[in-house]
């Protein structure tokens, strides 16, 4: 309750604030017309019609002028006036005269006068004293373009954006929060490191993966495969499309067609769809050959495209994308290999999560929602039993979970992994999930020990989920900083001059030959240059080679994040990093 | 004009051929209605209605009493009959009638009788008499199902078709021909070594690779990704499909709609279009960052999905589908650069050629259709000038070459390389491009030595092609041995007894960590049956383990091919097998 009082006093005060700036931007450039000022979570804006465009370089001059009001120790006054009256103090700006002729005829209106000059169009409360706000935190963040009540018919505005808290401690948290952010948005990391680009004319959520961005995610499939591949899965490749049927059939064109791109038809008869995820083609598969108990389980594993239409709201950078690859199975089991294999995927994922450190995550096991069982398919009996299983292998797993209804898949419930972000984002990177209802749709069959056909279960997972948001899961975990083994060119060599080139060029050949990515700078620039945009690109390794290091067979190595690390016969340096690569330091 | 003489006589012949299969039918089976019964280039066959279905049973018989038919010296007897007379004479036969009421009212209509027993509808000409036809070799391929006049509302008849040759060795040559090609034949081969599978629930030409045709695909995409890494290629990845505007931009659109998928409209302003190319993804790609001429060559590379709507008439196998796999490139140079480049394409692919053993193949020229030039986009000037820059390249390269016209993209000419098959076809695998167009669509720039804009020139180049295509083309030529490095799984491993299994399971293991991909194939199955069944998967080494290699430290090697080839030690096998698979071995 106390949190709550405090909030209330808090967002008041930032309301008082839009008063604040938005006199300081009046005194300043008196040709303004004010729009709205609301309070918002992280402080404050003004939405302004301004000949002046309101650039950073304006911002100290505002802040200074905020301060100067605050300092006056000005009075907030409300006073109630008649619509007619309202319309009459505000008849020069348009804005204010929409906003009142919207309001009924026998509304009280109230003003409040800030000072005895200046009075905003305003519902209330305030403080009643701008000493109260001596001690408020605020800083203007950004300008940005708003349309006038959000609709892009209208004139666009300026919104100015001030963060704004009631403590001096919340305020520098919240700018290390929002620096934080800047430094770990995928989309700028993204862009700076060249790992992927977005165009409009290809289309807005298809990610294009640039050089560095394919050997990124060449080098994960690789690790994700082959840890699959030893524990006995097999990978396949099925088209990205599929007939319309096969959609009918899985129950997708009823329960998820919404979420699809429009179906690409033929005639009335045949048509087309991307899909949005791999059940059915692996459905299809398991179908196309006879099955024993002997086979099962049946681990069926792709590195598959989908694609789902998302929101263009939605949609951002590589974390929500409407093309997506996702790192897929389906586990075709008997009912008796169900613990072991959900158990199997488990520790799979435990396994994964070491190498790549993550240690803030917990399972969540997701229910359906019993009061909207319509979204769902199959028997109340179905699910029960289900849901059961799923909850009784977390329990005998000894690992920590919480239960969520509502998160289920429409043909099964859930094992979410939930991976909590450096941001404090909470990620659901991987799942696993059990399904009784696909192998009836699709009348999947094996042979069981007495020679009766019977249906067997399936058990989709995904341990990276997106390989796409993957990437950007780990952009934003590392600040771009990714572990050597991952990283798209992971030394660069540099000559200080150009009688050190042939060098430099044998050097990186046998780094080539021990499965290094490296790259020779060989410009004419200075090696503070070199380093400078190697840094940049954060390259864990530099390797400076002159005249010392050619006569000792040695490269001069600098880590990133570490400097200097002093001379290295070449083979010890070929040793360590093949060394860090093969064992996926972190 | 002898061999016209000759083939015309054989097609006589042929003729005769089918009349004297009809009236063997029509004397084994009185119920028979005769249809129709051409010549064909391999022999003859005729169209039947008949109660009996007919039977690979059935055919020796039939081609008994065909004989005996030949061994009357039976004369063929022209008449000719008004059509009157002709409808009374066949009206029991609706087909016949049908025939005949096709005919204008004053045409001489003639029959020909074989025999006096036997009269068919028929133009002629015919050889006088059997005898004529007695050296004729003959044999009965099949019955398939063909529409009365090939229209699937009509009702379906029986098809007989039969091989005939003049001469008995042309006969003989043929039918070996023919299980050449059902050995090759990559659709049968696909399905028993368990390479791809197809569904029509999924939808027709859309391939599903299956775990032995993913390894076979990973296997050559990691060999390709590598030459061309090597080379200084760039690899990307760009979506599966693009804006309409992206294809409007490039061409496409109105040059190839006709080709691609139905778009997927969201509204009269959004559509978007599965790629039939990956050409617009990276002009869009180059377009995004600034290019100095001391970037250039830049060579983009993708192993990309590409969609292209074939005729359902026109899918074959994986040698022709509706979604493939493109092993693509757009290298963006200087004018200065295009020999350099293109000659550098070149040597790729004789080197891609040389690990893979293809020996028969040219090099095509394919330029513009002169007479037809609104199929291409363009000035005259550009074509000239592109077509004759790769001539000149083909002419300084040495190579021997020859020019075909209308064989160009539209675009821009091409050096396409023709491969002559193992079944004697000719196919595509490789092609490289010159395009002056699009990166004028694109707006396409870096800049020069004097800081001027100016457009780069874009050349297009595949060099395994499609690897679906390709990959039906090795199975083909290999009959499915693919070599070593290539197979799915390159080692089986037998025990003898269950005592041997760990032995065998270590020997497994040692192998899988040399890189060998390995099966144990462990069931409670004689030896033989565990041989005949790894041949069959053509397998290219089977490992059989008792007492006698348990002590040694030895195995038993069998190899494809070539049957048993003694026992040796456990480190020689891995050493030789690694190098078969290093060095690419044919």
């Amino acid at each position: 309750m106390e949190h709550k009082i405090q909030n209330e006093q808090e967002m008041m005060m930032r309301h008082g604030m839009s008063h604040v700036l938005a006199k300081a931007i009046c005194s300043m450039y008196p040709d303004v017309k004010l729009s709205i000022g609301p309070a918002i979570d992280t402080g404050f804006y003004y939405d302004i019609d301004c000949p002046k465009s309101i650039t950073p370089e304006d911002f100290e001059a505002i802040e200074k002028k905020m301060s100067e009001i605050i300092s006056q120790n000005q009075d907030f006054v409300r006073k109630e006036v008649s619509k007619a009256e309202a319309l009459k103090m505000f008849k020069d700006n348009p804005y204010k005269v929409e906003l009142i002729e919207g309001l009924a005829d026998d509304e009280v209106i109230s003003v409040y006068y800030l000072g005895d000059d200046w009075v905003d169009l305003c519902r209330g409360p305030h403080v009643e004293n701008t000493k109260y706000l001596r001690g408020f935190a605020f800083k203007i963040d950004k300008v940005a373009g708003a349309y006038w009540r959000g609709d892009e018919k209208n004139k666009m505005l300026q919104r100015i954006y001030c963060f704004g808290f009631a403590k001096k401690e919340d305020l520098k948290e919240h700018l290390r929060l929002v620096q934080e952010a800047k430094e770990r948005d995928h989309r700028k990391l993204g862009k700076d490191l060249g790992i992927f680009m977005f165009s409009d004319l290809v289309g807005r959520g298809l990610p294009m993966w640039l050089p560095n961005g394919f050997l990124l995610r060449h080098a994960l499939s690789e690790y994700i495969m082959n840890k699959e591949l030893s524990l006995g899965y097999k990978h396949v490749m099925t088209p990205s499309l599929g007939n319309i049927n096969l959609y009918k059939t899985s129950g997708h064109w009823d329960h998820y067609k919404d979420d699809m791109f429009p179906a690409m038809q033929l005639d009335d008869e045949e048509g087309y769809v991307l899909r949005p995820m791999n059940c059915p083609h692996h459905m299809v598969m398991f179908k196309n050959s006879m099955h024993s108990y002997r086979d099962l389980p049946l681990r069926i594993a792709e590195i598959a495209n989908d694609f789902r239409f998302e929101d263009s709201g939605a949609l951002c950078g590589i974390e929500r994308t409407r093309a997506f690859t996702q790192n897929d199975s389906h586990i075709f089991c008997t009912p008796e290999q169900i613990e072991q294999e959900v158990k199997g995927v488990i520790d799979l994922i435990l396994d994964v999560y070491k190498d790549f450190g993550f240690k803030n995550y917990s399972f969540r096991l997701s229910l359906r929602d019993k009061n909207n069982v319509e979204k769902y398919f199959g028997n109340d009996e179905l699910w029960e039993k289900s849901e059961k299983a799923l909850r009784q292998i977390l329990k005998n797993s000894g690992a920590e979970y919480y239960e969520a209804e509502g998160e289920a898949a429409f043909y099964g419930p859930k094992i979410d992994v939930q991976v909590f972000s450096a941001l404090g984002h909470e990620v659901t990177l991987s799942t696993v999930q059990l399904d009784y209802q696909l192998p009836e749709r699709f009348e999947l069959e094996y042979t069981d020990e007495n020679d009766n056909k019977v249906r067997p279960v399936v058990i989709h997972r995904a341990i990276l989920g997106s390989l796409d948001r993957f990437v950007a899961f780990l952009l934003e975990e590392t600040k771009g900083n990714l572990p050597t083994w991952l990283c798209p060119v992971q030394v660069h060599v540099m000559n200080i001059a150009d009688v050190h080139l042939s060098y430099a060029k044998s050097v990186a050949e046998k780094l080539e030959q021990a499965g290094v990515r490296v790259f020779v700078d060989s410009r004419n620039e200075s090696i503070g240059k070199k380093i400078r945009e190697a840094q940049l690109a954060k390259i864990p390794y530099m390797l400076i080679v002159g005249d010392k290091e050619v006569e000792a067979g040695a490269v001069a190595v600098r880590k990133r994040g570490l400097g200097d690390q002093g001379a290295v016969k070449v083979e010890e340096f070929i040793k360590s990093i093949a060394a860090e690569i093969a064992n996926k330091s972190l």
